[in-house]
């Protein structure tokens, strides 16, 4: 079983690039997006279970210079295509 | 050369199963996730060109029943772990 | 394991305690709590996945009359006294 | 009689664990949860009166550090499920 | 013991003349004040219990036409002027 | 004539007992309540004209230590149950 | 004496024109402007009391077609150049 | 030709008075408000050209001390009374 | 002397591309933006005084099917490279 | 191929002349608007990639003086008038 979270950043605006770059570097951490809009950057995380989500964004992403604030979307399900699903096995994540 | 979207939905609560799975049906729509939260649905979108996530996202996902709003945030660059950069020829999306 | 989640909701107001009394009523649903403010119910839900709580929030919560909009925090940790957690066993929940 | 509030909390990211652990161990306050979302924190309080709340909320929560932000609910009434109420008198708070 | 709550409403703007003296009349509402700014209508209400105020705004406030949304902050405590005190007898809502 | 005020304030969160007990003693300010919820406090004021509002409020209260926002909502008129009315000659005030 | 209130109009986009002249022809409205940004018109009111200003607004306002929303700031005090006010007595308003 | 705006102020809440008197003698501004409710201060600012409002704005009111935050309005007509109109020839600014 | 305005529009998302095409042909709109984010689409107006604008935008482009709100930006001046200013005698708009 | 994008900027008040004039010099900045309302500057921004107006925002904006904040909305399209169109082969941005 696994989770996946997407948390949506607000960064300093000069700080972006090397922020997202630790991010990317950050174990559980399997994707990065830097944005325009809203929001500064996306970071897709994926541990085994919620509280490992917590200790990722509050204990090794907020120690990283840059972020002011962060907000975090627990995924409850993924889907993906259902022939890729026929290759690979997924549907709801668990 | 390619662009990345993350597009954030809230949805009619009870429909949210059925249009995630309709929307990962969609091409170029590559990750749905349902998400506790702010909002309901994350979908992340890879396509050519900057106009081709509009047409993705106005003409095809707002065609399917059940999106109340939605807020595209267009990826400047993604950033990946860098021995997977190492494997897999990433870094900025180009 | 298990996983508790803190659903706020706002309800058309003339039928609040209609409303609480059947969600209190639901499987998974440990407490609901009508409340003064922002919102107007505050509902405990405990069940054993993240998807889990996604079905009792969209698809049984919202099947019933009376609910305008809900935003459903999902819990990383659970923290209770320490002396109860020596009779309980509690502390992160897992 | 007795009052139950929810107490729904920003923190600074980085004091969360410690904050919850604290909170959780101020009397009167029976359940601390962390939580991903709009708010870090939920807790439960129970006092006998309105004003015991404040006392707790104002005096001793916020004593505590790393609390950015708090909303009190106050409850009205605490709903359970029947068969539990059957067992334990529960029903209205009073 | 006593509670007292301040009841923030907002009206359809043309009903607002009938609908304050409405409440007015209500059990439990001691004032009324139709209000310039951001709120249409405060009602003082007062009642034994919070679940007596919640019965008041819930069922008999909201059963009157004209009121599109309301938020109620129950008081923890009254202050008033020492000198009144001493006359009175007030002090903490008890 | 006279004019009344709901003047609604958010406070830093641990003066708010002895912010409320000195609001409670300046001239022209008849109840405070300390209230759970989006604000902290709610003053009524009363006095003869607008402006003397204005000098209670901005001179007077914000001299006090502990205020961090308020707002002043002018009443229009002040709404009493009938036969109150009829006892006090109350009604539109003025 | 007397007192002057701003009122701030969201309108229907396409009735704005017609909807200012008439706000224009009322007893009491002195200036009525039509502007660009968050609000659509400002109508500049002024009535012996309060609580005419309510009845112009509530009453009268809206029961012109073609209003969404209004919001009024009851002046305390008027302020002109002084020169102005050597040659017409202004100052405080009263 | 003429440009007439409303800039809607929010002001240090102890400098008020003595900012408003302040505004009221630029050239260009007509009248200033003291407000209750959102904002503070409202001045009604007029002059030859759209670039000169923007100069009165930004370098001669923030130039003084306690403004806050401003948003200015842009006036696209005034409209008045039409037998004011007749009298004074005024209708659309220009 | 000419007024530029800068028009943020959200619209009903399936129009956009029709909306966007008609909002272009417009007589004063010299550029339209579809876009990702906050709004839908971005409009550049042009006219020669600000009630032109007004008119612009209030009677013909809300006059075209699809626009949900929308909110005028008057432009105090354009600034452009200073090369292209010796090039087009540009600089304040006027 | 290009990509236009229109960056909506809440700047330091007392610094908006020297800030637009800075920007409007920057490589790939083609308009700088003052406005008034809810933003102070708009700047058209034109690149070749995505990822190269994230350089122009983050890197080379943001190192000037004076923004406090900004959003930048990523043109899908341009759309111009269909004659103009004709004349200089625009249409879809690509």
């Amino acid at each position: 079983m696994s989770v996946t979270a997407v948390v949506l950043i607000k960064a300093k605006t000069r700080e972006i690039g090397a922020l997202a770059a630790a991010l990317a570097e950050l174990e559980g951490v399997t994707d990065v997006y830097s944005v325009a809009g809203r929001y500064d950057l996306v970071a897709i995380v994926r541990a085994r279970r919620n509280e490992d989500i917590a200790d990722i964004v509050s204990d090794r992403m907020h120690a990283l210079p840059g972020i002011e604030d962060s907000e975090t979307l627990i995924s409850f399900r993924v889907y993906r295509r259902s022939d890729v699903e026929a290759g690979f096995g997924l549907g709801a994540e668990s």
